[in-house]
């Protein structure tokens, strides 16, 4: 066992002190989470764990939070969506976090103009946090393999989001919202870290969304058009596809309208469906783990069975033996210790 | 060490046999092969093992196989395509192994009319081998989960292909042909399993491929434009997108025009590309085999770790405890024997 080095502790006392810095703590606190060194690993883990356990004194007096996926294509707005939301949130008492695309990303299809000044009012407001979305990569449920053996991927995982998620609750942060592209894998990722699933579209726009119809088109909750200002007209076309969602409304988020009749439905929404969320959150909490484990199992095929892949690697290429033989002798370099 | 059944030994020598019924004896080896029942899981295994050490002993004498992809929207014409290419191949010399859509799979993206009567005049070619794609799925590379805890997704994977790519050249067929959409995950597939990819596509298609143009577009060595008849104008807005591949071709499937020009520049690339191939080839190889352990390790933990992940459950749902911390546990219990 590895103890809590001094400056973790500093972290954790820092995270629930009611200072001003508590934010400060809380970001280097997601810094050493997303950190993919081991000593960091370890350390991240113990904070956690602290965090998480402290958060089990509290939980009686807390309510649940409430975590809402806001996807949509570039160009839709979504940025400012959520800070009109965002800000409207703690004018209300909430204390909001975000997990923003960042801008700078080409991965996670951050804007090109690499505008880093999204979401000023937001970031500055006491009971806001805005942090970048972690692009990490993992070897869980998205794999990704270069040169044939495992190795970390730009592509965002779940589980990366989702110890995020639980620090900021920790915290206190009882609404967070996860900004997403919605296109390709990232579909994946937010329907397994949220509780809801909103799709931000421009009047026109969905273009993008007809490719990827079974993906985030079947996960979200609502569909929101964003910048709804007279000409639906164009929008009509793409109702027949958005129609499989319970749920299209309207809003302009610049202007500000119609941002406080989404949430509306959102928290009707949170209500109807209390019985279900448990449900639904044990079901992520549970996926995040055999991710977890995945990758954890992978890490330590790679350090075990390193000689033996290599030594079987000619043979592997020509065809000599097949996949699952090679992978046995694998399993069995890995194990060899086990009786 | 499990035996070789006798009923497995007849498949083997039936492989080999140069008797009409070989094609018979492929056709269930394969089946022995996709098969996930434990017993039939070992005796597939052991059937690898000799054909692909039988197939060793040849090696010298054989020229080495070409794997190509054939990617398509439905309705580009996929499998007029490839009946027309595989029947001029056969009547060259070559033994083509096709492995296509099933027509009635909605996984795969088959026909919806159900017409089970495709590719019948190659199907019916001594030399020719026609066999559905399979589906089992796999925890491998694109895992899915349910209810949290690992289970068989229906995602073609690309280490099930591999196998019966390996079967087939191992029978003397020297030239692979796998069908896909080419859309979603299956395009990670293809590139996964075969030397070149065509992506084939009506003249006015292309709408479904402007969604996932950073999957099949960038995976695609050339484009081929199917049923090509002159209306050549509204596929003029594509070729910006298509660009990023190397060539564009068209054709007329069904009237056989320009069929053999793609096959000459499939030919060609297969000359320039050849020194690249084996490095290819070697890296796919070994993907397949990590990917088969991933599944081989997973299966395990879900054994070995099934009682430790029940016992934690409650705390993980509640955010007692982190998803990595969890995962350690489960590790713990996996590898509690060891020492």
């Amino acid at each position: 066992m590895t103890a809590l080095l001094p400056s973790t502790k500093r972290l954790i006392d820092g995270l629930f002190s009611a200072s001003a810095l508590a934010r400060t703590h809380l970001s280097r606190s997601i810094t050493l989470v997303e950190s993919s060194l081991p000593k960091d690993r370890v350390q991240a883990e113990l904070l956690l764990d602290h965090v998480l356990a402290q958060r089990k004194l509290h939980h009686a007096a807390k309510t649940a939070s409430f975590r809402v996926g806001i996807a949509g294509p570039p160009g839709a707005g979504k940025s400012t969506f959520i800070e009109t939301l965002g800000l409207s949130l703690t004018q209300k008492g909430h204390k909001v976090a975000v997990l923003a695309i960042d801008p700078s990303s080409s991965v996670t299809g951050g804007s090109i103009l690499g505008d880093k000044t999204r979401m000023t009012h937001l970031s500055n407001a006491p009971d806001a946090f805005v942090r970048p979305s972690p692009t990490r990569g993992t070897l869980g449920g998205v794999a990704q393999h270069t040169n044939g053996s495992p190795s970390y991927s730009p592509t965002p995982c779940a589980d990366e989001y989702a110890e995020i998620v639980l620090l900021c609750e920790a915290c206190g942060y009882d609404i967070v919202l996860v900004e997403s592209v919605g296109l390709g894998q990232s579909e994946i990722v937010i329907d397994d870290t949220v509780d809801f699933v909103m799709l931000l579209v421009p009047p026109a726009g969905g273009d993008e969304l007809q490719g990827s119809k079974k993906g985030i088109m079947e996960i979200a909750d609502i569909v929101v058009v964003n910048k709804a200002d007279g000409e639906l007209k164009r929008y009509d076309r793409y109702l027949p596809s958005y129609s499989i969602c319970s749920m299209v409304k309207m809003c302009s988020a610049r202007e500000g309208d119609g941002v406080e009749g989404v949430w509306d439905v959102l928290t009707e929404f949170r209500q109807l469906m209390a019985s279900k969320m448990e449900a639904k959150r044990s079901k992520q909490a549970s996926k995040w783990m055999w991710n977890q484990l995945t990758e954890e199992l992978l890490l330590l095929a790679k350090k075990k069975a390193a000689a033996e892949a290599k030594r079987l690697a000619p043979d592997l290429a020509h065809g000599y033996i097949s996949p699952r033989s090679a992978a046995h002798h694998l399993m069995d370099a890995i194990f060899k210790d086990t009786k």
